[in-house]
């Protein structure tokens, strides 16, 4: 995927060699992650953002500004003319795979068995199948056969 | 993968209906994040977390507790006998999937051209490969061809 010009945080990153820890700077923050959920479900003004997520006036603005000044979020005049509209950056957008195994982790752990919950599809309306991380030869990945290498 | 019991959070869900801001009332916070990341790469111990993670005693201390009362961690006497460590469970280490798209975006969006960072390898050192979701029939899936179906 492309890389696309996301800004780094004021003052400076909580562990700047860790790509997790940068990531979490920039949006690890329940409210930041629920507007960009609702953004990837075609949500673009403050009034809907506000209905979607049920966030306070004065956090929903802060967290709009922090997202437009990290790069992943941009506003731009709706076509209408009349209301400015927000609209995820290529960088906001590349953040669906956080948002699914999220959403996937929240379907197996946060419900008790057959209570009811909203479900991700494709264009022919079938499920969105599990992330299963595996590595180049075909094995599932896990923390048990992971490990982080420093700065390579 | 195996459901494993979470609890929810006190008073109520954000958004019960949806799996995503579920796991962010559980998880969605940058310090509950990292302390999962740490625990992911072996850290057990309250002074090994802090170090890590360079965060504040108390807010560290807040953490721990919170991911412990949502059955995230659990802890546990050490094979010393002498002190109390932290140890993930079924669920905490099920948010692997979360950790490594949280990782592969910061990788992807977060560095410079040419800037170091860590990199997460198997068990032969082999770098994870970038997880890329794709439908039932192997289209590769964005937010452009997925919806939410609410309630099913």
């Amino acid at each position: 995927m492309s890389r696309s010009t996301v800004r780094a945080p004021n003052p400076e990153w909580t562990d700047p060699g860790c790509p997790t820890a940068r990531a979490l700077d920039l949006v690890g923050d329940r409210w930041s992650l629920l507007v960009i959920r609702d953004a990837m479900d075609g949500v673009r003004s403050f009034t809907e953002f506000q209905r979607c997520t049920g966030i306070a006036r004065n956090i929903l603005t802060d967290r709009l500004h922090k997202l437009i000044a990290h790069g992943l979020l941009a506003q731009r005049t709706a076509a209408s003319g009349r209301r400015q509209e927000y609209v995820l950056t290529a960088a906001g957008r590349d953040l669906f795979p956080v948002i699914l195994t999220l959403r996937q982790w929240g379907e197996r752990h946060a419900f008790a068995p057959g209570e009811k919950h909203s479900t991700l599809v494709d264009e022919h309306g079938t499920r969105v199948p599990e992330i299963a991380p595996i590595s180049a030869d075909g094995t599932l990945l896990d923390t048990g056969n992971t490990h982080v290498q420093k700065n390579r």
